[in-house]
């Protein structure tokens, strides 16, 4: 089944289900007008949801509308709960090696979480504003899934069948805040801006051989400016699986209908396969040459990210976001009384 | 105003307006069901809201009922953001100092904040509930506030304008879990599990002379296990005032209607009002005598926050909260094959 919610002037949207080749859509009016009720109440709701999604596929469907992604929000427009992961430890030991840092000994037995807002989600097509290119603008590539009730205390196993959908996830990362940031002790806060989500969610059995063991076996495509510079495996290299992430979450506290959790960016130890953020093409840069020669993002800069399903057909939509200045002009909103061209990144 | 969320078996509960001296309580309905609602439609709802407080604090609502803090949810029995500050510097200050760190002259300028969990809050009364004594289980006392939408990029001062109701937390930490979640780098995770809220989510105008320039002038009680150990000074020493805080949040994003804000743990530099928190005190002793004496708490405990208006009435509600063990048991849920007692904090 796949599900998204489309843009109807409210803050959370109208639920839609959406075709599995992605080329129809039914409101699903008359069963859910959001998604978060849907995962409240999932048993009840879901099977009347999974109808008309067959329905829908067979043609049959009455009101059926061609699917514009444009008129997507992010599946859940706000949440209760975000937590990302950085659940493919060769991104962080890239990152770290490029600085000259050991990767503790223990960051490959419990995972690196890290709590992000969750209030305001961007559609897969919104733009992204930013006030300043200065602050070292990157996405960064994820899988993402959306959870059911979890009990504190559960095991990685019992909160795998806790995963209701899975999405793709832009993690806009403002690099050059991160440092002080990390330095204050606290994490990440201002450095990580509104994150965006693909056009529809999906139930797991969507992704048929290719979700085992609470991973996803397939390639993550990113494209900078419409060059391919991502096609990474986010299966076999994710070092915790998506069940020991939600179980990180649950130690110490429950874990509620609707939260969504992140994989982190996708990295492969193959470099040829690229990267799914920049900050990692700056990390192999700075390993092989001593310094990075990649810039962040300029306003004006896209950045698609797409997953393809093992029949070639794209699975969840494609994120595609412009990097837009808050300003409306096209440098930063900082240099009010300064002509000058905005710094590259 | 004065308004609670009452347990109803729902996720979200039942708003009620409760009167000002916190006697009685009536049913929203008609007007709005969930606090979130309100939120999101403030300008409409509120005013009728209002109404109905009037009426019910003359004492001539028809279907008025006895005020019942046991029957409270959280005010939000769960948020789409939870960012709580450090603006007590003098917190920072005792607890650095007690480990011989320093406070980096930035912590004076720029606010410390962290991103928390805010998918399931705890009601004022609920039993705070952990696995392991171990864990080293503490309170944090603070105030918190509510906010309309808040623009990306507002000024501190726009900001205080978004601030819509306030509220008591209670900020559960893990003190033993946190060295480790800090040294990862990513900020506390399962070091802070579900806060909790007091029974009453007030409009500023409640306070009255009380809340200026952003800060309540007030003093926070704490008291643990019947005994008074802190009467703190809520205003005068907030380094960073609500409306810094939300701007602070505000730089790279926008806010949101229904985002909690929180002080950080209420702490002054004259010792002898006491602590809003245990780490405080052992900080103290550290400080005075080389090693903490006091222990964190242990199953069965309990802790009560409350604050009193300038009328000495109280504002909020009491959150008073007993701490359980998630085994059932008196003892840790970690020793199932142990007999021996729990050991102290």
């Amino acid at each position: 089944m796949k599900l998204a919610t489309y843009k109807d002037g409210s803050r959370d949207g109208q639920l839609v289900v959406v075709s599995r080749d992605l080329a129809t859509a039914h409101y699903a009016t008359g069963i859910a007008t959001r998604l978060q009720q849907v995962l409240d109440d999932w048993n009840f709701l879901s099977p009347q949801l999974q109808d008309l999604y067959v329905t829908l596929n067979q043609g049959k469907a009455r009101h059926a509308f061609p699917f514009e992604p444009r008129q997507c929000m992010a599946p859940l427009p706000r949440a209760y709960q975000w937590a990302d992961g950085s659940a493919f430890i060769n991104h962080v030991e890239l990152v770290r090696k490029a600085r000259g840092a050991e990767v503790p000994e223990s960051f490959y037995t419990d995972p690196l979480m890290y709590q992000g807002g969750s209030d305001d989600f961007l559609g897969p097509t919104d733009p992204a504003v930013f006030a300043s290119e200065d602050w070292g603008i990157d996405f960064e590539a994820e899988v993402a899934v959306v959870t059911a009730d979890v009990p504190m205390g559960a095991t990685p196993e019992a909160a795998l069948e806790g995963i209701r959908l899975l999405m793709l996830a832009n993690d806009w990362s403002l690099r050059n805040l991160i440092p002080a940031e990390l330095a204050k002790g606290f994490g990440f806060f201002q450095s990580k801006p509104a994150t965006a989500f693909s056009p529809v969610a999906v139930t797991p059995d969507e992704l048929g051989e290719a979700w085992q063991g609470g991973r996803v076996h397939l390639a993550l495509q990113s494209s900078w400016n419409e060059r391919k510079v991502g096609l990474c495996e986010a299966g076999p290299e994710m070092s915790f699986h998506f069940g020991q992430l939600i179980a990180h979450i649950a130690k110490t506290r429950k874990v509620r209908a609707g939260s969504i959790v992140g994989s982190g960016t996708v990295s492969n130890k193959d470099w040829s396969r690229g990267y799914s953020c920049i900050a990692e093409k700056r990390a192999i840069e700075t390993i092989e040459d001593g310094a990075p020669k990649t810039g962040f993002m300029h306003f004006g800069d896209r950045i698609r990210i797409e997953m393809k399903g093992r029949d070639g057909l794209s699975l969840f939509g494609a994120i595609d976001q412009q990097v837009v200045s808050a300003s409306g002009r096209d440098g930063g909103a900082d240099d009010e009384e300064d002509d000058s061209p905005p710094a590259a990144g």
